[in-house]
């Protein structure tokens, strides 16, 4: 790790005090206040999409990231390479300032694969489940353990299944997400609590194991992982992620027979933090060089698949928009920088951590935009932020929707994302990058989220849209 | 095929004169005054959203348009197969007509398998190229043609070659769609001419058969076919789609060679017009019967692939929208009609059948919107009209574009279907759903067009989608 010492050693900056952001946020609000969609704008943007249609770098990156590096969970040798081959690659970019920043990571293995079996099964014997520990699992004893299956739909029916239900017992959550609704994520945002707090749960009542119904819309045979919590006042239970099939299987044959017992061996072991690095690229404003346009992505992936959609494309895409501009000779009013966290999946460190330096240099981010929904084709951005700004910076931003409206862009009120949400204290704008969310979840902390589920236009646009986004922030300011 | 003949009886309606359509005109303007989205629209929207999501037939209706029936075109066992199995879907809808209409179509076959081989190059010998006969292409003779290939880009270049640098060549058109435009289809737009007019552009010269670089916007290896047009002022000479990669090795192969030669063996043929049908199913208005809302897509498709996005999915969605409004017990003012037209691929003579049965029978649509832009997620609704009264009609319907955007939809100005244009005479208005554009070039026209392409999500969103502004035209009226 030696290899890494001097690389954050270029960013040597005064520091700035807190006051700083106070005074830059006076000025903010008086920047240029014409409304934007000039000819000029639109003649630029053109070349920002001919550009990146034509000459994008996003795909032959992300080709690399995902076949040559594959995926990188924090602390994993994977992690390790993506840090040294996409600075690499910002270092071919020509941009004034390349650099690591350090930042411990927490360090979670798998181990030998995980192995739940339904044991006995009147009609069909024993037989395997198709599986994945969640992130952050504990493991089972060696010889591991079984118990009967108990199959919960809310957090409801857990409490009045309670001790007398389920000691002893293995929690099986099946609500799945609903895929009536029209956004994906509100989807997601509607199941995902049992899969983070599940385990605890359950163990408060004596549970010795979960099993989690995927977070996924279809019915296939891909568990997927992720992030999970545990309380510390309740013994800590293996938790594990069952594909979207075998939970309809699952609570089939429990209808059928009455009761299903399983078997649930799982090897994760947590080892001490490993230090890891974001990666930050930048071209320095000319005239507020510490005020901040971020475009970001996370570098970290889970431990399965190539990290394709989440977040290769978002790391890569970042990485274009510094070229794009660079290549059409654009110079910059802010500072513009790209951000590679890393460890968004299961700890935010990095995010932490870039916040934290920030705001010891004195830094002001005028606006972080994260893209972290994968590389579909573009819909626009939501715009986020502390409520005391937030209503003046909006009524800004949607100024900026007609011209964005040409290229199939809309702007609305929204989440952000996970890595710069601990920059929205500082009362800057936050945006969310929202490619089109439907087939996220086919692919989300599974072995299926590899390059060839990526369409290299859909990628490219996304990189184009945020070029563009990036270039009106910095040009009108707030 | 005399399965077929009482199936259009049961359409016996008098036989209305063209003053009833003007007289439909003058008060159609006046229909419901009041700004749309009430509560109630959004709360029936959502209604057709969740069943679309939670229990929509676009797919498994696919899975067998494309698995058991295949591709389908006119004229073709497959053709006849569609017409049989959409009809029997149709009629289990409990809808108030399901009929045929019958239609005349070419019959066009592409025989044995074409082929083109590059002859004798220096570095790589004799070799095939990746190549499909373009739809309507005469054959070779027997012994096939061969000739030395001239690279053309632009119709200038052609005309400069003249007879003198053409007579007894094979024209390559290689320039092409532009990769940089944001919206595929303007970039289909800006090359199809090639592969429509190549033919006898180039016979025009003395030239005896041409190669046309596939419409697509990926370098791969899947020839596109497509329409073509013969002018009857010259020869007709065959015409063939080379892959875009191969269009790419065999122009590298020119500049580095100086020169190249091909043969070419096409064994096409064009039978006697076969009888066909457009298979149309309805909703009696309960207002206004004589006014229709139409939603239809193309039941033939290409030869090659399953004709899954162009244009099966149309095809299911148009089903589901009257399969969604009868589930949700909706009553329609207007007559709602699913229309799946026969021959746009070649021929467009199911549309103008269409348009003039329903002039025969003093009919005046609406709406009519066509979905043949394959099964990807929606993006909105273009409108067109006749210019006499598209203003008025337009500024109507942009007034439905709030409630729209709740559901990801945007409603703008622009082209509508080939199967529905013939009815702009009539004054209505007409639509094209619009899917987002960006993959619909990976797979229009190729081998690759089949069911795992199209996501289910994607294409059940498409038929709610449909539903929802067809609901709105519905009880809005224009």
């Amino acid at each position: 790790m030696a290899f890494f010492k001097n690389f954050n050693s270029c960013w040597k900056r005064p520091v700035w005090c807190r006051a700083c952001v106070a005074a830059a946020l006076m000025t903010v609000g008086t920047l240029h206040a014409q409304t934007p969609q000039t000819d000029d704008d639109i003649a630029f943007i053109d070349k920002i999409y001919a550009q990146a249609l034509g000459d994008g770098r996003c795909y032959p990156w992300l080709t690399h990231l995902t076949k040559q590096v594959g995926h990188r969970l924090s602390g994993s040798r994977g992690a390790e390479n993506a840090v040294i081959w996409t600075k690499a690659m910002l270092d071919t970019l020509g941009l004034d300032s390349v650099w690591l920043q350090p930042v411990l990571v927490p360090h979670w293995e798998r181990g030998a694969p995980e192995k739940v079996r339904v044991l006995k099964s009147k009609q069909y014997g024993t037989f395997a489940l198709s599986v994945l520990a969640l992130g952050g699992s504990v493991a089972t004893s060696k010889k591991g353990v079984r118990g009967e299956v108990v199959e919960v739909k809310s957090w409801e029916q857990l409490k009045q299944l309670g001790k007398a239900g389920l000691e002893g017992k293995i929690v099986f959550y099946n609500r799945p997400m609903d895929a009536t609704r029209v956004h994906a994520f509100d989807a997601y945002r509607g199941a995902v609590d049992q899969r983070v707090q599940g385990a605890s749960r359950a163990a408060q009542y004596g549970a010795v194991g979960v099993l989690v119904r995927s977070m996924g819309l279809r019915i296939d045979d891909y568990p997927h992982t992720g992030t999970m919590h545990y309380d510390t006042a309740w013994p800590k239970i293996p938790a594990v992620a069952i594909s979207t099939q075998d939970a309809e299987q699952l609570s089939a044959l429990m209808r059928a027979e009455g009761r299903a017992t399983v078997s649930m061996a799982v090897h994760c072991r947590t080892l001490p933090d490993v230090l890891s690095y974001n990666v930050i690229g930048e071209i320095r404003g000319s005239e507020k060089p510490r005020d901040v346009v971020l475009t970001g992505g996370h570098l970290d992936s889970w431990d399965v698949g190539e990290g394709a959609h989440d977040d290769g494309a978002g790391c890569v895409q970042s990485m274009d928009v510094l070229r794009h501009l660079k290549r059409l000779g654009y110079r910059p009013r802010h500072t513009i920088r790209c951000v590679l966290f890393m460890n968004e999946e299961n700890g935010l460190r990095g995010g932490r951590q870039y916040a934290a330096e920030a705001r010891r240099k004195g830094e002001f981010h005028l606006c972080a935009i994260e893209t972290d929904a994968g590389g579909f084709t573009p819909r626009g951005f939501s715009f986020d932020g502390d409520e005391a700004v937030f209503g003046r910076f909006y009524e800004k931003i949607v100024k900026l929707q007609p011209v964005l409206e040409r290229y199939n862009l809309k702007i609305s009120k929204g989440g952000s994302g996970a890595d710069i949400s601990p920059l929205k204290e500082d009362k800057g704008l936050l945006s969310g990058f929202q490619p089109d969310s439907q087939r996220y979840f086919d692919y989300h902390h599974t072995v299926a989220d590899v390059l060839e589920a990526v369409n290299q236009r859909e990628l490219e646009l996304g990189a184009a849209s945020l070029t563009a986004m990036i270039y009106l922030l910095d040009k009108y300011g707030l």
